[in-house]
């Protein structure tokens, strides 16, 4: 860690969501390492976030040299890609959070709930890796224009934070406030399939009712 | 119909959930039938309700009977009693629509994101059925003790309907509204494991966050 914060590696940090996220953590002030499979491309996609925010900490590279580097590991990467790139750091991920965004759509029907085999991608991931990994699932909600741009005062989708370590959720849900989201501990990692399956509803609601960036907010009386 | 409004049986009308919607949707002016698995018990619920409020078209029974009376039929029951009530009916609700508001809560662990084979609930209830019934899934998420003090401003829940056919769909979306809900075209019933699964997260924010009723919003940009 550097002045007491994680260092972070975004894997698949060249497409929306993980630039994004890449983005405003580095303005948020921790060290950021962009992951990709080519490793000029990550290279690349650090020059770029360099180039939109001053006095960051951010370098790019392949993902297994990221996810080395990173005490928190955080991969947006589409669903055909998941199970490659989880082959590719699963030695270097070891003893660490590791943070899934896989949203399992299954083109063309994207705004059908098609959840994979075992309930969950995540789910996926947490046997892959090995019961050494804490995985934590978050961000399949989240609209990458918002975090691209900044706005993160428009950005109305609460973060579901889903893991079998409270711990590691937790250090998920702060990393999400420190970018400005509002996040949730949602409980096991069981749960990840309804913040999975509640992309494709937010695609069909997209669609149906002409909104530009559906979300979802918690309702609710604290404390009543 | 009655005045041209659809006449709704409560299957399993005698819980909290079914007996609040049997006495929103008879104040909202819909003849009602409470159905339940012994007929004394389905004729005592809508006793009670005549007693909650005036001027109110209810009656009750037994479920078949219910069903066979109705143009819509609500199921409201827990999900061990899902597939002996669906065979109960089975006959009487072909070529009408369903609506299944069953959550597949697997006790002890309520707070953890089970899905049944298949996907969820509702599409189970769907394929028993067979395509004769138009099966539109609802209700999952609605704080039942707001339903039964009509406090519905408080109620702070969206109602995601899922199901294969628009058109039933929106006899759904418009039953919900009738009664002070908002509710949302989700899309079709696979996307139903959403709404279902989503009960387990609200249970577990009630508990972790102490939150009184936790429920969901949609949020977004209409027309941005």
């Amino acid at each position: 860690m550097t002045d007491g914060k994680h260092k972070i590696a975004v894997l698949g940090g060249t497409g929306d969501l993980g630039w994004g996220l890449a983005l405003q953590l580095a303005k948020a002030g921790y060290p950021v390492n962009i992951g990709s499979r080519k490793a000029e491309k990550g290279a690349a996609a650090a020059a770029e976030v360099l180039e939109a925010a001053a006095d960051v900490d951010v370098r790019g590279g392949a993902n297994p040299d990221a996810a080395a580097w990173a005490d928190v590991v955080i991969m947006t990467v589409p669903f055909a890609s998941q199970r490659p790139t989880l082959e590719s750091v699963r030695d270097q991920v070891q003893g660490k959070i590791f943070v899934d965004s896989t949203v399992p759509l299954m083109p063309p029907k994207v705004m059908r709930v098609q959840l994979p085999e075992g309930g969950s991608a995540a789910k996926q991931t947490q046997e892959f890796l090995g019961d050494e990994v804490r995985v934590v699932s978050a961000f399949q909600n989240v609209a990458a224009a918002h975090l691209r741009s900044g706005e993160m005062d428009e950005e109305e989708c609460d973060v579901l934070v889903c893991g079998n370590d409270p711990g590691a959720r937790q250090v998920v849900v702060d990393l999400a406030e420190a970018i400005g989201l509002k996040a949730w501990h949602a409980g096991a990692i069981d749960n990840s399939a309804v913040a999975e399956g509640l992309t494709s509803i937010l695609i069909f609601l997209n669609k149906k009712y002409k909104i530009n960036g559906a979300g979802i907010r918690i309702t609710g009386h604290v404390g009543d």
